[in-house]
């Protein structure tokens, strides 16, 4: 089917003619070994559902180390097996877990502790050119996030992917039994007030193509079928020949740097007016498979 | 199921205890008969999916008249009878029209034409509080449309839901017949380099939960059924008792920026800490069905 569609020169592909300069994808696919950095096996946990999809989360220990460490020992006891997708609001979330509220908790998991919402310092290392709608500073910090500060404290922000810790009025801070992953445009209003604890990285599209909920705040109604959750594991929990390895592209590399203003200056032949600038969460951080070695 | 879900209360619901202040929802939902607007028939595109769902769009024309008016042929004409939705690209855009890009057009419409990408003036009427990442200035304009400003120029943005004409490399404008809709977080940098002709008012999530396409740029591959769209029509080429009437807040009206206030100061009892602003797309216009009469 050699048919040229519309919108096709949109993204990473060749184009014949003058030849353009390279587009981010191109920019960060052809970055340096160097300029990339495995994630550790015990920084991913893998959801698999119903249908065999897997939806791949990168845990994010430096920023909610306590609230990571509770959802290591969830997947280690294997809670979440038979647990399910109960929630999928329309550009909003995706949300899973107990839907009956009733399953006991393991050992060393509970709500509650000191909220994990923000840090102090770390601000990025790289920042965006234009202002934020939201905070002082946005950026990513060195180890891969997007982040924004208002110079004292710096926080994750809830891009698309990003998978946070439900909970309920405070002083709950959520177990990390019950979590949620963003499906819609970035509900930043929400940043600094929910733990966010991670992103996924392969499979999201599991999540955003559910059916929504028909019930309110988009929870599946009697009528709808929950997507069962088979199993939930930690790469370093499975075999070594079995761990999905991936790396990212690190924002103190040069490569990304380049990347960021390829993002936020398209160019032609397909984009005629280039913004100057993009928001924070239009600047999804580069994380691929790497292959094994 | 009179279970308490996590994150129950992030939206419109009544909350006991303590009274709560109004939420956006509440706030639009409390708004006089005055601050409503009704949308035109002629300005209502009704799509009917093979699974009987219907993606409703409000027509731009006071942004993209030659592009509305071509849509307007195609919808008269049933050009899109038999179309389908033929690429769904993950966190991006959801696309119909002609996969096989061989149906001749109507009478009167064709690709071509100068572009729709922006308009003299039209500066909003309402704008946000922060600034924005993409423009010198954002907010609404005073016939209900997210946009934004170089003080010169006005153009609309590519908000979730909003609904654009692909196009292929200049010339190329777009005919009309192939368009998109945002199902993911808004990919401003396509402002100005699209034209936009309107926005999905009901039913986006029949859009927006369909299986991704697992070609290039979320195309469907041959072994996936592109979504056959049924019928598409105007409402004003419906009998008037089978018309769906909807009307949107008026940005002009105080409760609109009552409402705004609201979304970019987000309250207890869930929100501890309020960003004090938000982007443009997080702050959707109120658009509801109305009563007959």
């Amino acid at each position: 089917m050699p048919i040229l569609l519309p919108l096709a020169f949109l993204f990473d592909q060749a184009v014949p003619a003058a030849k353009p300069p390279p587009s981010p994808a191109e920019i960060a696919a052809g970055a340096p070994a160097a300029a990339w950095r495995a994630i550790a096996d015990e920084d991913i946990l893998i959801f698999t559902l119903f249908n065999r999809r897997q939806v791949i989360v990168q845990l994010a220990a430096s920023f909610a180390p306590r609230h990571v460490e509770r959802m290591r020992l969830l997947a280690g006891s294997r809670w979440w097996n038979g647990a399910s997708v109960y929630r999928v609001q329309d550009n909003y979330v995706a949300q899973w877990g107990d839907a009956s509220e009733k399953k006991p908790l393991p050992a060393g998991v509970a709500d509650g502790g000191a909220a994990e919402y923000e840090r102090i310092g770390g601000a990025p290392v790289l920042r965006m050119t234009r202002p934020d709608s939201f905070a002082a500073i946005a950026g990513f910090s060195d180890d891969g996030w997007p982040v924004a500060s208002d110079g004292k404290y710096s926080w994750l922000t809830h891009c698309y992917g990003m998978v946070g810790v439900a909970r309920d009025l405070a002083p709950s801070v959520g177990s990390g039994a019950e979590l949620y992953a963003v499906i819609g445009h970035a509900p930043r209003a929400l940043d600094r007030n929910i733990a966010l604890v991670g992103r996924v990285i392969e499979g999201i599209d599991a999540l955003s193509s559910l059916p929504r909920g028909t019930g309110k705040l988009g929870f599946y109604e009697k009528d709808q079928v929950p997507a069962a959750i088979v199993s939930a594991r930690l790469a370093s929990a499975l075999l070594p020949a079995e761990r999905p390895r991936f790396e990212y592209l690190m924002p103190t590399s040069p490569t990304f740097a380049r990347y960021l203003k390829a993002r936020e200056n398209r160019e032609p032949p397909f984009f005629t007016v280039s913004a100057g600038g993009a928001d924070l969460c239009s600047v999804a951080v580069p994380v691929r498979r790497r292959s094994a070695g």
